[in-house]
């Protein structure tokens, strides 16, 4: 099993920093173009999975890599702790509904793992339930799998050094003060913890669609690579403009 | 009352391409840092309204002028046809779901307008009940109004010259041909009806918060005024990053 602590949080040493930042750049540039054959196309659509501890930049990857993207062909879902409802329905229910349309891109802020990382460390539900959860979250994925769904996992990797840095920086820096959550520090202090459920999480929910761990501990490198992925996963399907008028055909 | 054909669809006057470019690219960049502070705030919320006919040029607008923002504050909504179930419900049951949240923008690509428009030009529901409708979504626009919601309603106004020649363009570019729908030259014919509505629309859903008309037939002018409206309206609420600890708040 994949150990975390032994994967680097930190620039790999293939690419420089200002050439990946302007391969950023460019990747962007793509991105909104292959979007628009996406939407066009009302074939595939794109589910984008991000997690990572806290502090470990999801928000600024989804501010840094998708700003550039068309809004009305991307919805961002924030996943916070579940409402008395969602907590009174399975724990997908109020997941599913935010999963992409043909042609759109859905980016999951925290997503369904949460529902296993959670219960797990801090032992709120039955090991029973937590191990059904795995494959139920396997089922799911393939589910939408099946409906032209690509979906890319993303693990943002940082190191506790590095976390405890950016918990400082929310108290200290003016404009990023409001950002800094009490829970932040609570449950930073879970970090061992969170880091075996990953694993398991890594492992258990990676054979059929594999995660893709990401060095997030310097941010040009972290943009740079999920940029990357994004485009080549979205170039990989090598889309075309349709021909014909849309509403004549059976999409 | 106000007569759309006696508005001009023209770039007005007082300001010229290149300067209006230059002007729409700064406002994007103010755009990008007033939504963050409307985010960090989570005190008001904004809802864009964007009407006009086929082809005026709404999804072009929200590419434009939108495409700088972060996506996670963010969110577009197409109104499409309703469906089965939405007809089954009050006009405004699918629409209320989609008000912003404080700190969020809305922008509705068409809205809870089309539910006049559309019985009225095609005589499908009684004169009683489209007369209610105006009165409902007034009081709806207040209701959004009295939690904080700033609302902003365009409307794209073209002339039936430039929405021919746009639907045919859709018929000849190769990239643009996806969009081409035959139902676009089919409520074209109507383009006297649907005038008439919307001076109605302007007038009576137009008092308590007034609409504005965009001369939208060059897409430089549409976006910089459009730009314009947005920056102004956000800088006008005077928003500042909070200083303390927003969990400990009463938000």
């Amino acid at each position: 099993m994949l150990k975390l602590n032994k994967v680097s949080t930190g620039p790999g040493s293939g690419i420089h920093r200002k050439d990946a930042e302007k391969a950023t750049e460019q990747y962007k540039e793509e991105l909104f173009h292959l979007q628009n054959v996406l939407f066009a196309g009302q074939k595939y659509s794109l589910l984008i999975i991000m997690q990572g501890m806290d502090a470990s930049g999801k928000d600024g990857t989804i501010r840094d890599v998708f700003t550039s993207m068309n809004p009305m062909g991307i919805n961002i879902k924030s996943f916070k702790n579940p409402t008395q409802e969602e907590r009174s329905h399975d724990f997908l229910w109020r997941v599913h509904p935010h999963a992409p349309a043909k042609g759109m891109i859905s980016v999951f802020n925290r997503s369904h793992y949460e529902d296993i990382l959670v219960p797990t460390v801090h032992r709120v539900l039955d090991k029973k339930v937590i191990d059904d959860r795995y494959e139920q979250i396997n089922d799911f994925e393939q589910l939408l799998q099946g409906s032209n769904t690509i979906i890319l996992k993303f693990f943002l990797h940082i190191s506790p050094e590095e976390q405890q840095k950016r918990i400082k920086e929310r108290l200290l820096i003016p404009h990023k003060k409001w950002k800094y959550d009490k829970s932040d520090s609570r449950e930073a202090k879970f970090w061992t913890e969170y880091t075996k459920v990953y694993e398991q999480i890594l492992k258990r929910c990676g054979t059929h669609l594999p995660w893709i761990v990401v060095p997030a501990d310097s941010k040009w490198y972290r943009n740079y690579i999920i940029a990357k992925e994004v485009r080549d996963t979205l170039r990989a399907l090598k889309m075309r403009y349709p021909s014909g008028n849309m509403s004549n055909e059976a999409v």
